[in-house]
């Protein structure tokens, strides 16, 4: 009888941890970029393919999206991009090509990059948050905490089109 | 004296032809379409992509965006498209691609199609007005008064679906 409520404890406990562990995984930390909820109804902006004759295949191969929450269509359409406000974000969807006959549809999701403003937060990369979340996920990320050395050393180069590349599509 | 009453008139009668001529051609008649206007703000529904290998090429070569107002977004993610309300409208946009070692980017526009529900004022092809308005242009069509024959035969197929090819891509 002792050993097994002392089995039964010792489940409990291995479960109780999972579950912590679980949690500790799942929340997000202030650093950490939001998942953007909803941006496949925030404005397009443009796209681009990139296909298996491009040295970067691998990594940014297929069709991308842009899309920008109203904030940063604000900043795209008013000051051309060089001032966008805290709380812009601005999410680059690329999903796989699947090409036929000369006909290229869209496939699964590869990842989805997203550029969240807060000048406070994020004030050590240009006032910009970066994040790659892998395939569907919304808690599986790719970059935290190394968006310095793997989004932002590329981005300060756009310094006075503050630190976002591209424009928007008419 | 009085010729030149006479010239200054005939000029005044043939400039006043011009511009009723012109208002005749730029008013948009009841059985017409309405330019889209606003629709880059509207939902990017889906995307694809017609190279030089497909035979299609020639009149849909290009990158192209499906967008959807409000009214289509509802049909869509609440019927799957089933049943669109009068007011919906539904665009393609296609534009030229530059490809140059395997990143392709978007170029002009080529065209714009769009479908607009209205059961009443179209009611010979299911309830949808199609047009295209060649390039950038709004008052260009390509299509008007032709619907039935250059639009609405292959749509037909599409009956259960209330005549629209493609679903949104989530």
């Amino acid at each position: 009888m002792k050993s097994m409520i002392k089995r039964s404890l010792l489940i409990a406990a291995i479960a109780g941890a999972l579950l912590f562990w679980g949690a500790f995984i799942m929340a997000e930390s202030p650093e950490q970029v939001p998942y953007p909820d909803g941006y496949r109804r925030w404005t397009h902006v443009r796209s681009g393919l990139t296909g298996p004759e491009s040295p970067d295949f691998k990594t940014t191969g297929g069709i991308h999206h842009i899309y920008a929450n109203d904030k940063a269509m604000t900043a795209l359409e008013e000051n051309q991009g060089r001032r966008f406000p805290d709380g812009s974000v601005i999410v680059y969807d690329l999903l796989e090509v699947q090409t036929k006959e000369g006909i290229s549809t869209e496939g699964h999701r590869r990842y989805l990059t997203v550029m969240h403003k807060d000048s406070k937060r994020f004030a050590d990369t240009g006032g910009w948050g970066f994040e790659v979340f892998r395939k569907d996920s919304h808690t599986d990320r790719a970059i935290w905490p190394n968006a310095k050395t793997s989004c932002f050393d590329c981005h300060a180069g756009q310094k006075d089109r503050d630190y976002v590349f591209g424009s928007f599509r008419k």
